[in-house]
């Protein structure tokens, strides 16, 4: 027998912490599922060689293999590292069975074979919405996705955000126009994705590495990164960089679209950040990400974008997509470090019938189901001590309402912890309606 | 590119599958919480060695490991292969940090790893819940889980079913009385529990091969097995065995306190089956297994009971524990298979607002998301085709109303997709309310 510990980069809460993060979710699914995103999920597993795909087999990856596995048999499935690899494989199988545009939310611990490392999850929840459609996709459902950011944020109230969108095109354009090729278009989109670590100076340095790029690209581009404006100023400022192309125009222009599509409300939210690049390699049109302004170190809330063709590993179908994901747990870690929320609630009871005496206790199940169909969760206290005893269990749980129930009368009196007060409480249904409205 | 295919054992839903989950989960997860049982949720890994204990390192378990890891590094983590464990692990790790009793409940996949076989599952939810207490646990709680388990079976409308419960001191009673020691006692409780699938001759051969059982022993007891009453009748029923010893009436008298506690109407719904014996070892009291009338072949929907020292490998603290478990994706198998759900809604979409040209969509876009507001999922369909292809959307993903807003006056009229009506709407909000009471 040895006392358990803790496996380090797999997080488990506690039941208030737990309670706290399901009411995260059930907000954020409800914001989901109001905009029509239907709820799918995937296997823990893939095959190996999905997962591998599109180059990632990089990642650090689980494997996972039966204990009793034949000596020298070579692992074939592992643990998924994201949700999109999974959604990818998911449309490709089941293509003739979907609707299109399948709208997806999907909520589902994703694992990371990283060695044991302080502070770094190596399973976490990803919350995620994608649209996906055959062959065209319109900016409408861009909008629809940032537009879904800002509700989220809004209901989450973790404080002043800042949701920043760009668009690959235009960066793509810029870098294009300056001379540099695809490869150094990439080097440069990494790079400048990290201008919130390094700073200006460091994407400085990072972009004179890249092979053939002229001192006036590298100015140019440091110059791109400070445009972080509204959308109406947009044009304006693309046009004071003094280069054209096609390609910048359809960029800003798709920006402008997607703000256009917005309602006033969610517009007001976004900021245009042209030193926005995200490292991610698929992205082809809009991205987006989101910070809480007093945690820039926590990196980006919710953050996704757009891709020309999510599946092109699992079929010749060409299936373009926009989305986003919410990195739930490390969200979760910092709302619990911050106390971005409470959890005073050690359990979902609502109300906590106390005990005289046994004989009196199967009467108290009968008032406490009435209770319990009347929306009041209900625990009827397990055994019978001094009252004392079971108003402290009450306090200790974070539950609200202690009720005592006249044997002889059938008379009920509760008791609110927080305000101290006890009053009668003639019609339980009556009573329940007065405490789920406040 | 290869077109990819099911991995044998792990099943996936379409989402309309995926939806009718989520209804049954959210349906049984009310239940639960109505009882202020709380959420927890553990890792999917925990130590091989924590897996193992309790001797069950002979089930079949899959190992999890860095694909990185070193050449002959050992795997160290395995994926759960049930709830229990992690729950006793977790109990006896943050011992401090609960309140007791510790009422939880635990919606999470699981994991065996068995050899692919037909009709296998290797990944599947299960969704328990167990209430642990210091020490000593009443019967009171044994009384709320059988109730909890009337009240989700009533909830499900899966059909008529049957819960049988029984109780392990009873068994151990009367089989130490017909002199059966302790080995002898839990053969006979193995034997026992294959009589639905081996009949009582199948069960008389295998009592026949327990060393130094007598033939009336095996009468006895396969009499025993007859014994399927109403509580009231229980103690007369065992009186007529003709046998007797403190640990028969106690089991007897565990059995009657525990009805006595339950709401009639959940009484009701409760067999006694003294043939009911559960094949898992570390039951010590009430045992109980539902199922429905129509599918026996289907074995238990809801199963479980009690023990008394749930965490012993774990912590020298004595904490005895009574809970059950629902195999939930087999479930939702059953009930795709026999049709025992509507799987008609391939969304949460509950209105489609059709779009005449994309001019008019952000106007849409500001009526779509009052509907949202008003508690209505509702989508503006994504591009601007002929009505009929948007009606046609709507019908295909199971919507049921389409809306249709006059630019101008922005009036609203709305399609009923199921009764053909069209009517115009002149209040958003009354509208809402009105489909939602319906």
């Amino acid at each position: 027998m040895a006392k358990p510990s803790k496996i380090s980069g797999f997080p488990e809460w506690l039941p208030e912490q737990k309670i706290a993060e399901d009411r995260v979710i059930a907000l954020v699914k409800n914001i989901y599922e109001s905009f029509g995103f239907a709820p799918i999920e995937t296997p823990a597993v893939e095959l190996l060689s999905s997962l591998g795909s599109k180059g990632v087999i990089d990642k650090e990856i689980f494997t996972v293999q039966r204990l009793k596995a034949e000596e020298g048999d070579k692992a074939e499935l592992g643990l998924h590292f994201d949700l999109t690899v999974p959604l990818a494989r998911y449309v490709a199988q089941h293509d003739h069975e979907l609707v299109f545009p399948f709208k997806r939310y999907q909520l589902q611990k994703v694992w990371r074979g990283d060695r044991p490392q302080k502070g770094r999850f190596r399973e976490f929840y990803q919350f995620d919405i994608d649209i996906i459609s055959r062959n065209d996709l319109p900016l409408s459902c861009d909008a629809e996705v940032v537009t879904v950011i800002t509700l989220v944020m809004e209901a989450l109230q973790f404080g002043a955000y800042t949701i920043r969108i760009n668009n690959r095109k235009l960066l793509a354009g810029l870098y294009g126009a300056l001379g540099l090729d695809e490869a150094a278009r990439k080097a440069a989109i990494i790079a400048v994705d990290k201008i919130l670590k390094i700073g200006r100076d460091g994407v400085s340095k990072e972009l004179a590495k890249i092979e053939g790029i002229s001192e006036a690209a590298i100015t140019t581009i440091l110059r791109s990164t400070e445009i972080q404006c509204s959308v109406s100023d947009l044009p304006q400022r693309v046009a004071e960089l003094s280069i054209a192309s096609p390609l910048i125009d359809e960029g800003v222009q798709e920006l402008v679209t997607i703000c256009a599509l917005m309602p006033e409300k969610a517009r007001e939210k976004i900021r245009i950040d042209v030193s926005l690049a995200r490292g991610l390699d698929y992205y082809t049109g809009l991205i987006v990400e989101t910070t809480l302004d007093k945690h820039p170190e926590f990196g980006s809330v919710i953050s996704g974008g757009r891709y020309d063709d999510l599946a092109s590993e699992f079929t010749d179908q060409k299936l373009p997509g926009v989305g986003v994901s919410i990195g739930l747990s490390r969200l979760m870690e910092l709302a619990f470090t911050e106390k971005l929320l409470s959890t005073a609630k050690k359990t979902p009871t609502v109300a906590l019938i106390t005990v005289y005496n046994e004989a009196e206790r199967p009467m108290l199940n009968e008032v406490a189901q009435e209770l319990r169909e009347s929306g009041v969760s209900t625990e009827v206290f397990y055994k019978s001590p001094k009252l004392g005893k079971q108003i402290e269990y009450a306090e200790a749980k974070g539950i609200r309402y202690v009720v005592f129930v006249d044997a002889a009368t059938r008379q009920i009196q509760v008791k609110d912890i927080t305000t101290k007060e006890q009053v009668a409480v003639p019609s339980i249904r009556a009573w329940a309606d007065s405490i789920r409205t406040r």
